[in-house]
């Protein structure tokens, strides 16, 4: 907390790290491009899960837990799963003292060992749809790491659903992502575009990957989730069917889905500022801070006694709230340790506070300050958070609406990327050729082809071929 | 559920396996040692940790998230530990492609490398106490495993504390061994006795181990859950110092205390019968399952009604409630299936209880029958669900004293081990070669040195050497 924060404009990506280890998000880890995530970013994560679960379990879902571990053999039976994942696994090749027979992985996603799996729970119709969530940790081995947004090892929910009709698994695939979309705009306020990932960019094994994508502070995208339809391509590799209500043999149809602690990435850089993070106070650990000042003893007291009235008259209402009556410390360095860790409002109740019966509210989505009076405070709070969801979520809309633009040349597209970066939304002619030639001279990749999007004629910004619709560029973490 | 369970009374091991399996707990994995936790399962683990994780927090604990992996040479860092674990660590030798140039041990424990973290963390007095705690996978290459009881791979929670002063250490290595107890008794409904391990007994790297004991229904013992004093040990290991409020340099002492998915063994063997599991009401997935009975359409729809209408009222009490509607099944299967499953209450609603207002309540603990008005059912089943738990623990704790006996002599220590098993408690002379021997005739170890027995001098069962108190010897687990 000592050191000032590098600021967004000089170094963005300097800025991240530093404010995620600065504000106790998270460590680095003495394991290659692993992280340590530390108690503020744990507590983040659980507030997180806790919505995600919750809002899993109104549809339907259970939890359930399949093992770590992964036999090999397990990973080539799917050809593109294989493929795509290959290059990044971690490998146990010695066990109790003993080479092992046949070296297993450590899981970089489930769907291998969860299709194997459901080849004995699923006999017949009456046993779709199953609709099956885990919480986890898996593993991938990336070269270049960045906390929270790539990490070998990272935590994640992963949904891996089965269905009796391809209809059924679209309509699943679609229900997990608008669930992604609202816990992403209505939890973290960040607002995010739905769309399709083209057959380059999606899912190792998918037919079809959806996903929600959101634009950062400093102009780069972030795909926050994914939802997959997998057609039959698991029930083939793993050979699991069922008798249908007409009594016939079929492969079963899948789903998966999942997002991580990519996502607290997501919340870092989609509302910090230069002074540190901004919560989303429907997840913040702690959503208001309350901080007594005094100079005398006699003035401690009473601000402190103040202080703690509140705080039971806000935990009273479910407000997750900390006072701070640390005494070595002044009150401007509290201020700042709170800005850094992004509290949504900072209670100051201070002798002459105490004496109009009130207190100073410091809004940190605006610096905005309010003097409320303490009889009303705590019955008023989830309001006011509501307010600040309001105002960040709003925001960061209006952020991302200014950084999209329509491009319709080359070198519009170029010059737009290179000025501003953002989302550019273009023509494209559909082939995997054009995608690779863009991304290798500019960087950016199609993020997806949003769903809501309308028809329009025209011509690929790259090639010139004929184009049907927009899809939308960006540079992307 | 087809299958009909073996009865405890011909063959324990294979009635606890196959109530695991029929009752929807768990299955069996593709992994060697590995077991896959399905929803009932997990849903059983997940009110388990919402419990503790709640009683963790009351005490000033929060959660982190540490490294799957860790560096192989760490486990070297502290002599004991790295000689007890080193014979069950899964080795990841390989990575992205590549050999490593240090393989990483999968975390068997993770003392090693949060201590190696708090070494960056703990600089003075005022960065101590640290109270973390995580939920993690862990593994451990055993060669007999059974589900939940000993899995190569499980899950559980590990906290690791840091401390100014042994004494607050000890203090704290107490606090989490009575909430331990207080979690076992006033969740699980299991009686625990808590004691200290015995130094052949302890956790590798401890200097003391304090754990609860409970007993089984095949009166064999099961150590439900450990609370270990570490000293200064893995201070040293990992050159964690602090400056004291005195300006001098000193050793951090530490903690550490974990119970894993083990409990939910300790659950099925500690109350179920050759009808299947009994849950305690408390953590059970569905706290009351409804049946509706009826042979007509008409008295279906009424049968149906009376039943949502209070399952309803049952949800707005905050009863974990489920109504069984599936049509093709008779009402004799389902009571069945779900005494298998070990629902605390069944209500049955038919046509006659619907003509009477009332419904027929079947208590799983002892089969017990009561016809209770429907409008006094939601408001009083809290009341009923507390009933239970005290009955089952009630129970459980008369079976424990039951097969808990003093012997004093070697002929009486074997007699009554090979007779019906049991706590045995007998006077021991201290020494491991003692402790060695009679593991080695009998099977049974010291379970622990019971925390509130009184001393007695006496004579070593073994030896015949002079001892100063009993200790709880058991075959176990």
């Amino acid at each position: 907390m000592a050191e000032k924060l590098t600021k967004q404009s000089v170094d963005y990506p300097r800025w991240y790290q530093e404010v995620v280890l600065q504000a106790g998000l998270a460590d680095y880890a003495p394991v290659k491009g692993c992280m340590i995530i530390k108690p503020y970013g744990f507590a983040l994560w659980e507030n997180m899960q806790k919505e995600l679960d919750r809002m899993f379990k109104e549809t339907g879902h259970v939890n359930a837990y399949f093992p770590l571990l992964i036999p090999e053999s397990f990973m080539r039976k799917e050809a593109e799963h294989v493929e795509g994942f290959s290059p990044e696994l971690a490998v146990v090749t010695h066990a109790g003292g003993k080479k092992l027979e046949e070296p297993y992985v450590v899981r970089p996603t489930s769907e291998t060992i969860i299709w194997d799996t459901y080849r004995k729970w699923i006999q017949s119709y009456r046993d779709l749809p199953l609709l099956i969530n885990q919480w986890a940790n898996v593993m991938r081995w990336e070269m270049r790491t960045r906390l929270f947004l790539r990490t070998t090892e990272f935590l994640w929910q992963e949904g891996h659903t089965a269905h009796a009709t391809a209809q059924e698994a679209h309509e699943e695939t679609l229900r997990m992502l608008e669930i992604y979309r609202r816990f992403a705009e209505e939890f973290m306020a960040v607002p995010v575009i739905c769309g399709l990932k083209t057959e380059r960019e999606k899912f190792a094994g998918a037919v079809r990957t959806y996903c929600i994508e959101s634009l950062m502070g400093d102009r780069k995208a972030l795909q926050a989730g994914t939802s997959h339809e997998l057609g039959q391509n698991f029930a083939k590799a793993f050979d699991v069917t069922f008798l249908n209500d007409k009594g016939e043999r079929e492969f079963v149809w899948a789903t998966s889905w999942g997002v991580s602690t990519r996502l607290i990435g997501a919340i870092v850089m989609g509302h910090g500022d230069d002074s540190g993070l901004i919560l989303p106070p429907r997840l913040a650990p702690i959503q208001m801070v309350i901080v007594p000042i005094y100079r005398s003893d006699e003035e401690r007291s009473a601000s402190c006694e103040a202080a703690e009235e509140l705080r039971k008259s806000l935990v009273a209402q479910n407000i997750r709230v900390h006072v701070d009556d640390r005494d070595q410390l002044r009150p401007g360095w509290k201020y700042a340790e709170w800005e850094l860790k992004g509290v949504p409002i900072r209670v100051e109740i201070g002798p002459k506070d105490v004496a109009k019966k009130s207190a100073r509210l410091a809004f940190r989505v605006d610096g905005e300050k309010r003097d409320v009076p303490l009889s009303e405070l705590a019955q008023n709070s989830g309001a006011f958070l509501d307010e600040i969801h309001e105002k960040l979520f709003a925001r960061a809309l209006s952020f991302r609406e200014e950084n999209t633009h329509e491009v319709n040349s080359w070198e519009e597209f170029k010059e737009r990327l290179d000025d501003q970066g953002g989302f550019l939304s273009a023509h494209w002619d559909g082939s995997g050729e054009t995608e690779a030639a863009i991304q290798e001279q500019t960087k950016a990749t199609i993020r997806c082809i949003p769903l809501d999007d309308t028809l329009e004629d025209g011509s690929c910004v790259y090639s010139g071929k004929p184009s049907r619709r927009r899809v939308l560029f960006a540079r992307a973490y």
